[in-house]
């Protein structure tokens, strides 16, 4: 399977993305503001924020591992830099530096109104490459 | 309006919590481990364990402020040291410091199977409090 | 040797904690604010603190690692409450969640002044054991 | 005083850069690895590593406050991605997003050996502008 491929058919296995309505670009998640995700603001839970931008990274680190191997977050720290709201919340992965146990992933997160995109989220995460363990190969 | 009954009033606000099927104790947040909710592997997904560590510390901080105060997230970071399955899933919040302006919170994240809590996930989050502004008042 | 010849072995070569004037206790590590540890405000600089609360979390955390194992740091956080100034500085470390490679830890910051203790800062650390590095082990 | 003067005046004053040799380049912070500040595998210490993250994210965020503002780490977060050794260790810090009271900066920091730079760590802090309090302004 090729990482993309992979990565969709891992995505499609998150409840809680399905939950949230979030869904896959081809290298971002993306969340459209509703009710059933906010916080109490009426903004969009900073909860649901970690979530896609967690996931972004985690795909990310998970493109470069082996095909046998998993992905675990084991930490990650977000910077909230202002309310998430708007037409659409796109978080974006990428990788800062691979290594084999332990990579360090970041996100950004974006929310988009009248084609502008303005930085809403910062996220670093160190993910876990899981080997050999019963049913944990994406 | 006493603490517990504007925190309750405003958990009641927050549209995320209903859609993971959250629940609010006297002082902890209470989740259901379900597919809904779930990351690929089947446990319960970062960001649903994000979303109620985030919510119960905020809570926790937003009892300290005074009443025509509103409380944001500004940055969390969470270790996650053990994955999320279990009958339940409980976060207790407890703020560390309150101050002025901000006030830093953190929450345990607790999985209970056969009456057993075991600790899967340490949150520490720094809550900015929020004075008039429009509409913000939890 | 028993872990606290091993943790004051290890402590003496750390060349950073002499250089800072930093002593180690039982089960903590000290240190007395003064211009040389200072940043531009005349209080002790966040980065010697980090470095006394990342070293309390580092030994605590191996003191509960196999005598032939070394410590890292890969992350932590850093949360800094109050300005640090005092008589001395106090930095206690304890283990959150031991793991086989990674091992949550924390540290508590404390200024003294007229014998009242103040917390100053709150850190959270992954640590990582290392088995089988040449000269790594401690 | 021009931005440049104005951070070069305040590096002066933190006796902590002095302890450890740092020393202030245009827009970097830059220390020699020693024995004088070493962890006890020989590695320049995290908390040297973080002292320098921490002081080159700050006077970047400080590069864009007014001139009668001061500047606070209020937390900071450092993943540590590879043993710090080399002939140089660099510290970069740049503003990610400016705030009135908050901002969020981040630093990389390089190894640098046979003129090639290695990433070894990655550090995101919220600084805090701080205004009218005696003797704060830088």
């Amino acid at each position: 399977m090729d990482p993309a491929e992979r990565i969709k058919a891992s995505f499609s296995k998150q409840g809680l993305m399905g939950t949230l309505g979030a869904t896959l670009g081809r290298v971002d998640i993306e969340l459209r503001p509703s009710p059933a995700i906010s916080q109490q603001h009426g903004f969009v839970h900073a909860g649901a924020i970690s979530a896609i931008a967690d996931t972004a990274a985690g795909y990310a680190a998970l493109s470069l591992m082996p095909a046998d191997t998993g992905v675990l977050t084991t930490e990650f720290k977000i910077n909230l830099v202002a309310p998430a709201a708007g037409e659409r919340i796109i978080a974006r992965g990428r990788v800062v530096k691979a290594g084999r146990t332990l990579t360090l992933a970041q996100a950004e997160v974006f929310a988009v109104s009248d084609g502008q995109e303005k930085l809403i989220a910062l996220l670093t995460a160190t993910m876990m490459s899981i080997k050999g363990r019963d049913g944990i190969n994406d």
